[in-house]
């Protein structure tokens, strides 16, 4: 097959387009172990403004950002609330217990999302037998809940139970401008919201590498310390700040165009007969159940065949996600290939 | 009153008989972190025994004795599958992630009880963003499931799933002798399904102080340096363990007295028209809960009152424990208590 | 042979006399974990007294009052100083990284001891790089120094370094009472000094197991947590307590035979033609190198043909303990065998 | 002033050349943690095989190869040999308690290089109270030495050791390059005495971002989960790995023209009237400590006027580092400021 592969695996796979690559290639760079790397400094600063936050921290993944921030906001033998499907729980190689040794207390969303007295209810009394709740830590958009958004009031709900209990709320925003765009929300109300804010800029968003936690200039500044510990803490890391500041000033609207993409593709499964169920896709993550009568390895090996590559998702289930390098013509290549095995 | 007060609260409060303390008082010791302590190992010696075991680790108190398995049994970064009620998760104040840095799969059972289907599929698949599951712990009695136990088929089911995937299986036997008790299981059956048993003695069983970890020599060995580090190498404890070996010897089969008890409890409050539910009562554990129209609060003040002390369990939920320290004439008390409320 | 064997190994093989066996058998016990053990109660509040200090916490061991110390003072990646050779990084497992995340600063003291412009040269100065100096610990008697002894003067000059870098200062008491002895210092002079204190009962002071952990009120409630997870939580433990309470009133002031003891035997060795060197005999420790024309194994051997236990120290170094169940009788045996291989 | 700063604090502060660049944005990439970066792999291969070991893992920094080695190799409750002033012992911010829960043993070497006797006797016996030692660690060039070398029969005697011991052996190899360019060793030799190497890009091989660590098969696949919880999962890490393969290819022989640097620097230093001391330069690193009467912070900021940069190493302690970015006419700059202050 001579057309190029499709790669619905992730938005993880997109590759930096010529314009990104020509801001990398003209960043100015310093050695920010020593704090002297302007383009790190300026896509700190420009994330944080952009969520009404003072400081950011750029790191290499959101795995780090999400890690550091449940590091610096726990202690060991303390809990923090989370969805049961969330990714700092699912997908982060059980990174809460293994840094901060803290518990989990695991509640089950409506397609990953809590509610206040969800939580509320979760929160552990005093008693010596248990784990200090320190942490609720949010998803938006919830990627095993198919990119589903908070709205606002859900999200001003949730904050005011963290703010009366006195305990920090997170944000994994590994898809947050995704929810922006989605949703219309403007980023700087969540910096009134969340305490920290983990921010990917290597997803939808386009840029090959990096992340970066936002919070208060106090709590970044301890940040440090622990992005050192972990090995986080690089040289001339401002060819990759360089594409992350090309991605904010680039790549947040277009993601209306993935979101519609997506849209397009759940409608699609629904009307296919070997498809179950399909979540409502509210942004770029199509999640679908296949019916028992259509094996899951049989129909990815099938889209393989056509030059389509998709994720495993549970058994029965599959992900696709629209991104920066799958087009409309690739979308009609995936109907085709979806139609085909009525 | 000059009656003595009726502690229901838990089977923990149990003080030794006059005879039992004889024991104590007339034990040889030695310094047991030179392993020089005849007691202690005669009590070691004899647990294993009873459930077809190598041998045993004395230890302070239960919470040591799940720990230190736990802890032997995982590596940071692993996972622990276990009930999503069980004590190890919800009253060991965090401890597989504090001590262990091991991750949770928590599973809904019934009445705490675990299924061989349930287990299976929470193992997870090889993946580099995955915990590696390296435990499956059952509790039996169920604690938070009011006393339920568990079937030998059941049992051997789940070890037949541990088996297939080389995991080992860890039973928190905080009760276990009720459960043999009321089941007519033997230990020594126990012994081929579970690779390590913690066995408490100063619940039921009434002795002041202690549990013993039961596993293969080979794994007993190496628990001792953890024993250590977590500060339970005792010197002369065979006083405790003394105590243990009385237990082992007498108070066994009257533990079928606690259950016929807690039956009647059990009954008597599935009559009360303030009693919205009574959990069935297998063993020696009535939870039951209030009608919202009779606060959890009031009740047990009342029964404070009235010379009796039990726990609360969560909202509008009580938890009575019977024990050594329970008689029959207490239980005409409790009961004329109870009616008195109607 | 008839004659009783000699423990010289260590003062933790003492076993209880009659009089403290008897006051354990009469202890006052309740559940500890529902802090209502009467006599557990008392040793905490009696010991606290002697040390000026406000509350205490019964543990199981001094590695655990120890540990519990070490963590409730620190956070993961910040650094205890202590000496090279301290009980707390030599013998517990290496328990402060394990439980504690915690870097050590290893100084080299006169046979343990600390001077304070030493401790205040290894405080951390900020870096990135550097974890945060949490916590000063000191051991008195120093163990491995053959039971060396501080001056008030050089703790005042210490403590005055911590205070002034706002560290808190702890002290491992395994063998305090015999420096108070030795030196007669007042344990209230300590409580001015120190934050906290780990003070062990069952060494020279007899008891069969416990050590307390002393320190602020606020200190000892957050510590309850920390004992619980490490499995100290102990149910009917006034039986231990209770010896506890007999060996402060009865066994203190006795050191001073077991130093005077310690002290003759040192001149023995100090004479003796396979005797390298005998460190000082400040108190009830007796530290010696063998010449190496006298093999250490083959003079352990020798002595336990004559009825007596030492415990090797490192290559051709040696330990004897003098202690409550080591008598003049007992020495005079000692000396005869000693000499006899001259 | 109009002339370039000259930076002699460190050789991470280089920035790539205009040929590196080039190198970097004409990278082929892929999602890395798909493992479809064919540049990191490329990098990770061609490392390899420098060092004759079989695979490598390319990670964001030195400091994560040397956590991720470390814990790889260890268990929580286990000890690492290393040399006082290792970097990973002193400038990981306390990783190796942190994320392994392993303890240290800390030697004294020669500027930084230890012995094999002195390794053997540091291993632990076999005892309930010892963390069990699982790693000897050396680090070549010794940075605190003053980028001091090892010889190969010192490496060798070491190795031995160690396999006698069956204790895995790893190399911190910041300036590995350094080492074999100023011994003229091969790195291949290097493969048959170390189990894991780190290998830096980022100093003086110019590269940006990026440290490679270096094993057998298996054990490189085992660290790909470390990498991954550490958050060093990058996606499209290419660009960074081209600067590295580019530095691999034209960077290496040309440090002994900063060795060269250095050795003029140190003798430069040796004659000048206010050093007391210079440490033997052996390759890039000059470390000389000043006499009383010469302020280090005064020298620091007279060199700050005069526009050269360098690091404080300790109190009246001072680090040169000569690298990439300094040529001889910046040296001759130098040395009349140097010169100037006599």
């Amino acid at each position: 097959m001579n057309t190029p592969p499709i790669d619905l695996r992730s938005d993880t796979v997109t590759r930096p387009t010529p314009a990104m690559l020509e801001a990398m290639f003209h960043a100015r760079v310093g050695d920010d172990v020593y704090e002297e790397d302007p383009t790190v400094q300026a896509l700190e600063a420009e994330t944080a403004a952009r969520f009404g936050l003072e400081a950011g921290l750029f790191c290499p993944s959101g795995t780090m950002t999400n890690q550091i921030a449940i590091k610096a906001h726990t202690v060991p033998m303390s809990e923090v609330i989370c969805e049961q499907t969330s990714h700092i729980y699912l997908w982060e190689v059980g990174g809460i217990a293994f840094h901060s040794g803290a518990s989990v207390a695991l509640l089950t969303g409506d397609r990953g999302r809590l509610t206040a007295p969800q939580v509320e209810a979760a929160i552990r009394p005093e008693n010596v037998h248990y784990p200090i709740t320190r942490l609720i830590s949010l998803e938006n958009t919830h990627n095993r809940g198919g990119g589903s958004c908070y709205t606002l009031p859900e999200l001003e709900a949730l904050a005011e139970v963290a703010r009366r209990h006195r305990l920090p709320l997170h944000l994994d925003g590994a898809r947050v401008f995704n929810a922006l765009v989605a949703t219309g929300q403007d980023g700087r109300e969540y910096g009134r919201l969340f305490d920290t804010i983990s921010v990917c800029l290597s997803k939808g968003m386009g840029a090959p590498v990096g992340s970066v936690l936002l919070g208060s200039r106090a709590f970044i500044q301890q940040t440090k310390r622990i992005r050192k510990v972990m090995g986080g803490g690089m040289r001339q890391a401002g060819y990759l700040a360089a594409a992350g500041l090309y991605a904010l000033e680039h790549n947040v609207e277009r993601l209306a165009d993935d979101h519609r993409r997506a849209r397009k593709l759940a409608d699609l499964l629904a009307a296919r007969p070997y498809v179950a169920e399909v979540l409502p896709a509210d942004t770029n993550l199509v999640i679908f159940r296949l019916r028992d009568s259509q094996p899951a390895e049989a129909f990815l090996a099938y889209l393989e065949q056509q030059g389509i590559k998709a994720s495993s998702f549970g058994p029965q289930l599959i992900r696709f996600v629209t991104h920066l390098d799958v087009d409309d013509a690739m979308l009609a290549r995936v109907e085709k290939a979806l139609v085909a095995l009525d």
